[in-house]
Parts: C-alpha cells; structure tokens; sequence
C-alpha cells in the first residue's frame, strides 16, 4: 500500500510504500533493464499483465489475446491505485493522504527490439491517439486532478522493462512542478499579455538557432535553458493548454516532429537513454491564454550531482545551440 | 566560459558552457569514477591541482607541498569562476548572467582509499571546520549570495574522481530550491509562530519511530517525506540559520553524528553512492526564527525516472519508518 506524503517546508510531495517496505538487499546497485526471460508486453504474454484496458487491434480479434498494435494495460506495480477515496489527515506537523491515483502502461509496439523512434509514423499516429484516449477517460473521474505522460528509455532514465512503453499517471493532486509552471506562464502573461510558450515559438522560429524539425503544425528545438545536454522539446503551434485537445491531423504532424526528433537523438547520441513528458494543463482548469501544451525530452548523458539536488539549479556542459546544431546535421 | 540563463516560466537557472560545449562523443555513456593514473589529490601531487587555499597541515611544511591532512584548492573545471562582474543581460524573452561565482574543493584525507564514514572523529572535524571557514571567508565577497557545500560519493552521485573530497560553490544567485524551502519555513513560521525544524527535532525525538543516532547537540533521523530510500538528515539542536556559527564544541558534536550515520549507511547498503548537502541561510539574511540549518543525506539506490522530473513527485519504495529500523540495527 502506498501513501501520499507533503513536505512541511517546501510542500513537496512523495509516494511511499508503507505496507510493504524494499528491504536494503532489495536494492540492485546496478540497475539494468530486465532483458530476456518471456517478457510480458510481448504478443502471446497478455496474460501476464493485468486486463487490457484498450487496444488497437484487427477486427475479430479479442481482447489479451495476440492481434494489438498498441496495448493500453494497468501497471502491474502502480505507484497509485485506483480503489477507494482520498482521505487527507495528519499526525502532528506532517500531512498525508492514502495512494488513490491510476498508474496505466501504453506499450507501443509487438515488436520487442524497436524502440518509438523505428516506429513507422503511423504506428507513431495510433501511440499518441492512445495517449489522447487514455487521457481524455481518465478525466471524468473527479477524484483526479492531474494526468502525467511520461517515457524512461534506457536503465539510466528508470526504465525498468527493455519492451518499449509510454506510462500515465493519474494524480489526486496537482504536483509541484506543474503548479509552478502554471504560475510562471500566468505572471509572464499578467505582465506582456502574451503567452510565454507562443512567445518562444516566436523567437526560435526567428532566431532559427535552436530549432531542431518543423512542419506545418509542430516545431522542436533545443530550448534556450536546458537542464540537460541535448534536450529538446516539441511544441504545437497552435495555442492549447490542453494536450487532449489534438486533433486528428495534429497528431499526425507531432508524430512526423517526434519522430524526426528521436531519430536524430538516437543516430547522434547512439540510442541515449532519456525522459520524456507531456506538459498540459491540470483537469479542472478551464481555457486559458497563458498555458501551452508541450512535450519535453531529456537525454541522460551525466548523472545528476549534489550541486544539482542541492540548488535546483543545473549545469549543462553543452550549450543549446551547440546541441542543435550537431542534431541539424544528423542525416 | 560558462553562462547563467534564467527559464522564462518556471524562474529556474542553469549554468551552461557555452565557449566550449562539449561534443556528443564527449559523453561517457557510462561514467565511471576515475580509477588509477596518479590522483591530484594524494600527497605529492600537489602541483596537479590549482594552488591551495588553506590547509591543515604540520608545522614547517610549505603550502602546495605534503604534509597536509585537509587541503582546500579551487576545482581546476569550474562551473563559476571568480574573475569579473555580474553583467545581468537579455535577448529578446530570455535572461542570463556571465558565470561569476567561486568552485572550491576541500580534500578529506590523504589517504586515496578512505571515504569520509572511515575517518576518525577528529579528522572529520578538521574537514567540518574548513567548511565553516571556507563559507566564512567567502561571504566577504560582496557578490555571492549563497555558498553552497555538498558531496558526490560514487559515480551515480555524480562523483568523477576516487578520493573523497567534498565541494563548494558559491553562487551569484540564491537558488531556486533555497527560497522555496526559507519561504515554507516562514509560512510555517507566520502560522505557527515556531520553527518548522525546531518542530521537527521535538516530534521526531517524542515518536521515535525514525531517529538513527544523537547526541547532546545533533540528531540524525530518516524525515517523514524522504524523497530518497534511506534518506537521512542531520540537524543542530541549537536553532540557528547559518551553519558558520557552529562553535568548534559543536563541531565536534556533529562529526560524531555524521561518522555515526555515514558508518550506518555504509555498512548497511554496501557503500552506497550518496550526496549530501548542508541547507544554510543566504549570506544577507539577517538572524532569523524560521530557518534552521542542517545537512541531508540522500543515497542514490534507484535512477530518477519521467515520473519525478515531470512532476516533481517522488516515489519511495522504502518507508522512513522502516529505513531507520534497519539503520538503527547496524551493529
């Protein structure tokens, strides 16, 4: 069981099992994607993995039985789980709540040696309409306040299963990082009237110095203050804050940006492991003109320093436009 | 040379090199810390490194020369370095700053195969106490704001050379995560009328429940709300915000709790890779009644995942609860 823990000073919350604490020994110093063995995201394993929860799939085919391209399943391990309410109590000065949440695995293809970027953009297409689904579903249940997409490829970026797959998590708050990204595009926009992510799009378009792909609806660069070497992030350029709110045609332009992006990443940096995360707007907020939905991808090249935990500052020993300009090249 | 850019949303500030980026085939995809050769941190190789700062060292020995047991020089590839002025400029949205600050390293030990758990009590007050005149010298400096002191043990804690040192930065800018935590000990504070930290000690002492070692002037306890397994904090009993006005009785004190806990953590994870990091006042704020120095400890057991850097959540497998029970039990 899991419970939900804030922060008295600094408001950060965390996740921790308290029924059934990892021991020391449980720890593997050296982390590795589980390879071998039967691997449960493969097609013939779909009993392995909780019941699916959508797919695509051929007609006449049923669902947990092989016929998917996409597979949409509950983590077998959730972080959060989705039974019972949220209770908020405290004991003395600390604050807590039980661990409701919902924890789901996108696996993105049969193919268990193809990672995203071989994915045709089709397949791209018909992942990130699953994200749309998953997310739009998800948001009729009041109990959640936030929707995370997020991917971990590789060991050094906490993958922990070598198949590939996207997760989402469905939170009963809305978490730190979140709100202050919210905040800060609320007071940019309080001071120029302009959105800050628009604004962005502007500058790099005109600058043309970080810009990595483009098309018609979608444009990547490599922003202007990157915590990590080589990140890079993928904006619409149509003013959303919703990333549900894609349409169609949307989704197949990100899918042609995205991966055009991790092609370039991948041939560059010889398949890195990296994040990413979509960025959107929490549940309840109704339109507004100061967010704007994004992804972020962050290649994990160094780890992450004393300096770096300490501060909340990062040190990143290449520059944005170096790094673009390397990812440019790539043929 | 390094640049200080300021994200336009979230206010967060990076430190990137921008006169000699480093190119993809820079990055080692699996650091290691360097082993072999001739390290510029044993006795004899003095002249390898930038000239020492301060030492302790025997009577009639020269600097830059052996005969030391502590040495403090500057790190020989700074982030920051200490030549110029703060010169804040724009182009367009964004904001950045030259890379002004100081980099120093504080050498532990001579001996190339001890850490810091392995020293005696006396040599880790000789190592305390240069923190605290290190922190005490540059706080002349009209131009930093805030000196920050952590430790990169193994090279998953971002550590890049063997023998045990810790380093200190001190930076034109108080830190994001700095003013998040003094601004939610004054929240505290303003409702209370009490220190968050000061709370903490009292609580913690009265439950019991995830305190790892103490004596008459520190206390080291796994907090409520790890973000880490086994994470553990050291606190002063006395309140104060800065950690230069330890006296030298406390210091003592605290290398006894800092021996006792490290030794704990050694034994019980096999030497695992950790940060710690002391939390202190910025240089200008006057005395206070809501901030409490003190050091945290944060094992690096499991890479940080999308989930943590998306949301700013973080997820423990092990209970503090539980982490202290094992760590109690350390013979």
């Amino acid at each position: 069981m899991s419970q939900l823990r804030r922060d008295p000073v600094t408001g950060r919350w965390i996740i921790v099992n308290i029924s059934n604490s990892k021991t020391p020994e449980q720890y593997d110093l050296k982390p590795q994607v589980k390879k071998g063995g039967t691997c449960p995201f493969c097609p013939g394993s779909e009993k392995m993995t909780p019941p699916e929860i959508e797919a695509v799939r051929n007609k006449n085919t049923k669902p947990n039985t092989p016929g998917w391209s996409v597979r949409v399943v509950s983590n077998k391990f959730p972080a959060l789980t989705i039974e019972g309410e949220l209770d908020n109590h405290g004991i003395g000065i600390y604050d807590m709540s039980n661990g409701i949440g919902a924890h789901e695995v996108i696996v993105e293809t049969t193919d268990h040696y193809k990672d995203l970027a071989d994915l045709s953009i089709d397949e791209i297409k018909d992942v990130i309409s699953k994200y749309r689904s998953r997310m739009s579903d998800l948001e009729k249940d009041p109990r959640f306040k936030y929707m995370l997409i997020f991917k971990n490829h590789g060991a050094p970026a906490g993958a922990s299963l070598e198949h590939t797959h996207t997760q989402m998590v469905a939170l009963p708050i809305v978490p730190k990082r979140v709100s202050e990204e919210l905040k800060g595009a609320s007071n940019y926009f309080g001071y120029r009237e302009r959105c800050v992510f628009c604004d962005m799009i502007e500058q790099e378009t005109h600058d043309k110095l970080r810009v990595v792909s483009e098309n018609k609806d979608f444009i990547s660069f490599c922003p202007f203050v990157p915590r990590f070497a080589f990140e890079t992030w993928i904006l619409p350029k149509r003013h959303d804050q919703n990333f549900h709110s894609i349409s169609d045609e949307e989704i197949k332009e990100m899918a042609e940006v995205l991966k055009d992006t991790l092609v370039r990443l991948k041939k560059l940096l010889k398949d890195p492991p990296y994040n990413f995360i979509i960025h959107t707007a929490p549940v309840s907020d109704g339109a507004n003109d100061h967010y704007h939905w994004h992804l972020e991808i962050m290649p994990k090249l160094t780890n992450v320093a004393g300096f770096e935990w300490g501060s909340g500052f990062y040190i990143n020993q290449t520059s944005p436009e170096s790094a673009a300009k390397y990812l440019k090249e790539v043929k």
